[in-house]
């Protein structure tokens, strides 16, 4: 038997099937599928992926001397299943599409064309068949202008406009028309006349009339198509093989445009929006399926019960419905019978909600397209949800079916859909950190407290923020930055609160008390609103809502939660924090980090103070300050998290950035602390570094100022000693940061462990705490095995590992970084999604080497990757015990964890 | 038979020999080989290491029982051998020394005792046989000091004197003394009496009087040092196991200050200073050990002919010599004849110039030690190359038994001894280039040039260096900077240049003008006179003598090229570099950095003028003037090592190093390109970055303005075209840094190859080129075999490597990394050392991923580590084909690279 390069399809056969993706590319595999299961689908074939190889080894000619016996028994399947005739001299023509099909989707990547097999002779067929004379001239100067496109290659010279367009322009120009609609049947007539010239003078031969030809034609374009160079460099960033090749799916043409029998739609088997479990959808009488998205004619609705929601929304009355906007239900009963019969065995068929494109031809249903249909958050987890209920899926499918960054859309509030649609945008930023929010316009921190303070909502708008912004921040709506990237200390610190940010907003230039976007001037009171999932800023008032968690996501994270082998801590640096990750399923702190409390109250002048020392003892003096106050903050932070780990940094940035850097702000601190000005200044100027983030912090700090260890490890130990005393049960451990040697480590971990043994013995309590640390320096994740042999446990502190491991410097990444993922040399910020090829490897050889010198080592991560869904996947793989990420990314975490834990097993 | 504990030696027997180390230790291996090759030794014994390891398990008590009989049975032996008596009541009494010797020498970490065997009734003894009763009473009183400080741990407390030397101070105060050698006999004897009533109010107990408790306690204390903190943190240090443990060498005391005929000295078996084949040392009759260090009385030479020369240098006359000075030749002839001939046989066994110590005790001569001896760099070559023509040694050990470092002193100027000697010390800095130099003072580059040009030599003084004093650099004798450490800018040029620098010289303070020393105020036009190689900064001019490279370097150069399997590259961005370079044996350029190509004359002024443009076009426009510049700088340094490998490095740094930060100097740019000041003073900010380091540089320029790769590329490969054309043979290999990923690679290599095939088509001539690219990154260490499918050569760039890897601003690091060396967190500057541990995990991983994707990829090393041994030697261990340093570290790393190649063979 010869090979078989052609499966056919149509009037509820198919010689393929679902599960040979593979060989028919995904369209021609649920082409035949749909057949199969009986719905009604335009009969066509598909030549397969096979033969795509075989074209680019063997060329055109050898590859359609191969196919062709085959092709043209399945063209003559095609015409008996459609009863029609291609090449038709009587009878209605069959005219095709040609679709390119691969395995993996690459949408837009390859040609297509569409209403193959007119010419002069058929188009007189169809317009006399349709009664539609327009329709018929329309369809073939798009078919003369597609395939003079894709075919032969007729393409506008450098600086001009597309030929095609220069004539169709020049036509309307004449008749002074301004809308394509406008063209009569004469005008089409002879726009067809002029494209064929188009055609003559620019590929040097006439456009081909016989169908045959432009079948041919058409498929060897589709092949050509899956090596040009835009399609070699989508499968390169997205991974997909070159020689997987493409099938090509040629399939009868249907027309919703042929009078008012015909029509045309999409439909939903549930609710996109809701998730409820309502069929819905749009659909027009004798109009094609641009008509419905174009949005030139007000698409109606196909249910009653559609219908007549759409009607209370709009405040039309029953009586103007039913004369004007009547739903296909009610208009065509007895195919939206045949529709909704269908809609349902396709979901059944699919287990999942289906998105359709169907369209009616001269009284007869066609489905044209079906798969799983987009959906938001809210409408994604109450679906799981139902069709578990409904014992559709198992509980595995209802987990890994979900998305897990969309969970975010049901944590943050969000504007009224109604109150956005009239909003006036401003600028675009970066989303930052989401949710919605709007509020009156303040440029300081100080304002931002004093306004809330007085009950106003307020959004703080700042070039950048830095920690002294803190206090602001919290004080704030939503925070706008003209300055700084995803990971900029404003994005950062906004995801941590869960509050709404926008950074880098375009065209905005801020200063100490005004703001201009696009040269527009706004000053303080003035009211703004941000989207923060969007990026996008608005002008005024714009009305929120607060979305309630309610059952389905309780659910969620219940299943989650029987499914997963990691548990979830945060990264919290307050109770407050503490306690909102708690209730987002939070088993701990994975990292708090003590400097952002420095900033707080009176204690920057504490630190400041000790910087100022000039030796041992006038640090010691200085840190003996600090000490309670440090005690107080981890004593509210363990007891926000009794019963779980807390880790807990020690100190970790450069001094400087505990020092004013401008004139005005030295003279205080000078006169605060009772030093000269010029002491100030030069300790500062002494502290400047070239590159902070490799200079002289993290436990180099503590390596050269032990008493700063000292102080640190005695506040964290009183106070867990004091809670235990007070029946509680609080669980340290302390993290030493920026480890590069074992040396470095042992130095740190013998302070702190005399500090216990000291504290201990003054309180006559002990407490358990581990000693761990940070491995966020390559050479740390290099040695592993070294530090492992003392350190109780590992934290991947993959932010800084990115940074070192990339050469990229987080704060001026900015300069490239962008134009990098634009030209596809990273696919990914690396910041955000964890670079799984490069970085990834260092954080496999910590843990390996990390359990090779101690068994039962705790692995975690507490980078910001840890509530990214991919990179989460990741740390289950290497066999973290946990994941540490913001509050707000909490539920992700726990989802993408679960998720990973049921792919991996 | 029972275990043997201890080994005697003495009257040319012995049970040890050389051989037994592990067992012996070093000190009592070497004291048992001395007497088995006939040459007299003190007789004594060895109580073996193994005898320290059951100490630590079994406690002091049992080890001494067990060891009891073997010990008094060695005493036996010895008092036998030196016809003398321990515990003596008549004949002369036995004394003995007891001092540590573990397998690896561990200089003064662990305890030694002499005399011992004194007490008041030895003491008398001693003083009639030796008929000098102050001899006698002062060893006594140094053997109770040292025994109560040893074994009984009599020590000073906190904040007070040593209570010995508190009563010796105070005698000597109610004397009237200066000096100790100004104490009586009666001054002693009180001493005596004083010192042990110290012991038995600090020690609580009576100073034991029995020789034999004296004995158990002194080899008790010498087994206790082993485990002393000093001594477990030097063997972690120097990675000595802990387990090893030492040997205890007791061994009868000889005394060369027993009248006339006793004697002491030192003497070197050939030249130390010269390498010259001629017996030397230095002696002193009735004399200590001591004494001959100490400098109170002059030693005299020890043969004729050296005496002969002393008294020319001295301007002695030979009456005043043969009076006063006579060599021990003279003096004693028989016994120099007795020495002559053990330090010849010395000599010969060891095959290598001996360091020993000998003490003449009344007419009989010992051997008290015997060691190979240090030397200069100079008399290394030279006793190699003699030992080898002489037939002493092979080949092999000539090349090993040398150490590269060493070599640096025959390539550079040194002061003459006479005129160091009457120098006077203003300051101590880092050793940053070697070296010495002598000149006035400027402080910029413009005026080291004209006063250079007037005839002049001066030393360039600055706070730190910058690219814009290159020429100023090279104008120079030295260079002298406030700030900056061993890979400062100032450093790593200088050492390119072999020039003499001294970075961050302790209390100078540099301003525009002048420089304070340590207050002194120092104005230009003054002398000063730097020694690079010890980091000294002398007042006024000491005179310089230039080093010729004899025939002896030639020929270790020569041994070098046989054996080795790397061959060296040098560091060179001028042809003048390259040209030196080659004259020291380099075989091509392993990095020229296109960068400083920038600074000279007038291409800075295009560099800024690119910078400057907003757009590709006017990017371009500037490039274009700089092509020519470009093309010509890569002609002179291709020509210059026409034949061999050039590897050129395309732009690297940010873009922010070629621009003014001043005010004034962007006012010159702004005039001087004719755009505003504004203009000029918003683009400086624009490219201000908080991490350079990490930031917009390297092939992230090339890929986000790829025309300065074009320009690049196309100025190499125009330049090579051309030179091949006059006959040449250049060998240009294209080097992309900073790749991070392969993507950044492809993308440039493509320019550069559509680059190549433009320019040949165009010359109508072909050039072999390579390109490749610099892993420096860690990430590209990681993903080196994805990168080596495209990239024809790696080059290890493991400065930054190092930087990033260790998390490490080399221009930061300054504030920790001392005093992590000193706190022996790290060993070595990973600067400086490649750190094998954890950085040279990257690069071997490097160089294993690159080959197994590229079998026959080139591999090479560029960073400061490639003239450094111990790093050459790693990298020939991971199968480099070479290493490229400075030119004037060439000929180190060539002996390094044989001596690799020798080890791992």
């Amino acid at each position: 038997m010869s090979t078989k390069y052609v499966y056919t399809f149509g009037d509820g056969k198919a010689e393929g099937k679902a599960d040979m993706k593979n060989l028919l590319g995904g369209k021609g595999a649920n082409l035949a599928e749909m057949n199969l299961i009986g719905v009604p689908v335009p009969a066509g074939f598909t030549i397969t992926t096979d033969v795509c190889t075989d074209y680019n080894k063997l060329g055109k000619d050898a590859v359609v001397a191969m196919i062709k016996e085959q092709v043209e028994a399945a063209v003559a399947d095609t015409e008996k299943a459609m009863n029609a005739k291609f090449d038709a001299k009587e009878g209605f023509p069959l005219l095709l599409s040609v679709r390119s099909g691969a395995r993996a989707s690459m949408p837009g990547m390859m040609n297509t064309v569409l209403n193959l097999g007119m010419n002069d002779d058929t188009v007189k067929i169809v317009a006399e068949q349709s009664g539609n004379e327009k329709f018929a001239y329309d369809s073939y100067r798009r078919f003369i202008h597609m395939y003079g496109d894709v075919v032969m290659g007729v393409e506008a010279e450098e600086g001009q406009h597309n030929p095609f367009e220069v004539v169709l322009d020049k036509l309307k120009e004449a008749k002074g028309y301004k809308l394509d609609t406008e063209l009569t049947v004469e005008d089409l007539k002879e726009l067809v006349e002029g494209y064929k010239v188009v055609v003559r003078e620019h590929a040097g031969v006439d456009f081909p009339t016989c169908p045959w030809e432009q079948l041919w034609g058409s498929v060897c374009a589709v092949f050509d198509s899956w090596d040009t160079e835009r399609a070699i460099l989508y499968r390169r960033m997205e991974g997909i093989p070159d020689d997987w090749g493409t099938a090509v799916n040629v399939q009868a043409m249907v027309y919703g445009n042929m009078g008012e029998t015909s029509a045309t739609g999409v439909c939903f088997s549930r609710d996109a929006a809701t998730g409820e479990d309502q069929f819905n959808g749009e659909y027009l009488i004798n109009a094609q399926g641009e008509d419905v998205v174009a949005g030139v004619r007000t698409p109606l609705e196909i249910t009653l019960v559609g219908s007549k929601r759409w009607a209370e929304r709009g405040g039309v009355s029953e009586e103007a419905r039913k004369a004007d906007f009547l739903s296909m239900e009610e208009a065509m009963p007895e195919l939206y019978k045949e529709l909704d019969t269908i809609q349902q065995k396709l979901e059944d068929h699919y287990s999942d909600m289906q998105d359709m494109e169907f369209t009616i031809q001269q009284g007869k249903l066609w489905m044209l397209q079906t798969r799983s249909g987009k959906r938001t958050g809210a409408a994604m987890v109450k679906m799981a949800v139902d069709m578990l209920e409904q014992g559709m899926i198992d509980e595995n499918t209802a987990i890994l079916r979900q998305e897990p960054n969309k969970l975010d859309e049901l944590l943050h509030p969000v504007f009224e859909k109604s109150a956005l649609e009239a909003a006036k945008e401003l600028s675009k930023g970066l989303p930052a950190s989401p949710g919605a929010a709007t509020g009156q316009i303040v440029f300081s921190a100080e304002a931002a407290e004093e306004w809330a303070a007085a009950g106003k909502k307020v959004i703080l708008v700042r070039r950048e923020t830095s920690p002294e912004d803190l206090k602001g921040m919290y004080a704030a709506e939503g925070i706008l930055t003209e300055r700084g990237g995803m990971t900029s200390h404003a994005a950062v610190v906004a995801r941590g609160m869960g509050k709404c940010c926008i950074s880098s907003a375009a065209g905005t230039l801020v200063t100490g008390s005004s703001m201009t976007i696009n040269g527009v001037e706004y000053k303080e009171g003035d009211f703004i609103s941000l989207n923060g999932t969007t990026g996008i800023v608005y002008e005024g008032k714009v009305a929120t809502i607060t979305p309630s968690l309610d059952g389905d996501f309780g659910k969620v994270m219940d299943m989650s939660e029987r499914n997963t082998r990691m548990y979830v801590r945060t990264n919290a640096d307050t109770p407050a924090d503490a306690k909102t990750a708690r209730e987002f399923g939070a088993k701990g702190i994975g990292l708090c980090r003590t400097e952002h409390m420095f900033f707080e109250g009176d204690k920057i002048w504490k630190m400041r103070e000790m910087i100022l020392a000039e030796d041992v003892q006038g640090r010691k003096e200085a840190l003996a300050k600090l000490l309670p106050v440090q005690r107080e903050d981890f004593s509210g932070i363990l007891e926000a998290m009794d019963g779980f780990g807390v880790t807990i940094r020690l100190l970790d940035p450069p001094l400087h950035e505990f020092t004013p850097n401008d004139a005005e702000s030295q003279k205080e601190m000078a006169e605060k602390l009772g030093v000269s000005v010029e002491e100030v200044a030069k300790k500062v100027e002494s502290l400047h570094e070239f590159n902070p983030m490799l200079g002289h912090r993290g436990c180099r700090l503590g390596n050269t100022y032990p008493e700063i260890t000292e102080m640190q490890a005695r506040a964290i130990l009183e106070a867990a000693c004091d809670l235990k005393a007070k029946g509680k049960d609080p669980k340290p451990e302390i993290m030493v940061p920026l480890i590069g040697t074992i040396k470095e480590f042992k130095m740190q971990e013998e302070i702190i462990r005399e500090i216990a043994a000291a504290v201990f013995a003054e309180k006559g309590i002990e407490v358990d705490f581990l000693v761990g640390t940070m491995i966020e320096i390559p050479r740390a994740a290099l040695t592993a095995d070294q530090i492992a042999e003392h350190a109780e446990f590992f934290s991947f502190g993959t932010n800084d590992l990115t940074q070192m491991g990339f050469g990229y410097s987080r704060d001026d990444a900015g300069k490239f970084l962008p134009i990098y993922i634009e030209k596809g040399i990273l696919k990914n910020d690396p910041f955000q999604v964890l670079d799984q090829e490069g970085i990834g490897q260092l954080v496999r050889m910590g843990c390996e080497k990390g359990r090779s010198t101690r068994k039962d080592i705790k692995l975690g991560i507490c980078g910001e990757h840890g509530g990214e869904p991919s990179s989460v996947e990741f740390c289950n793989s290497v066999g973290m015990e946990y994941v540490s990420c913001s509050p707000f990314r909490v539920p992700i975490a726990r989802l993408a964890a679960a998720q990973a834990n049921l792919k991996q097993n």
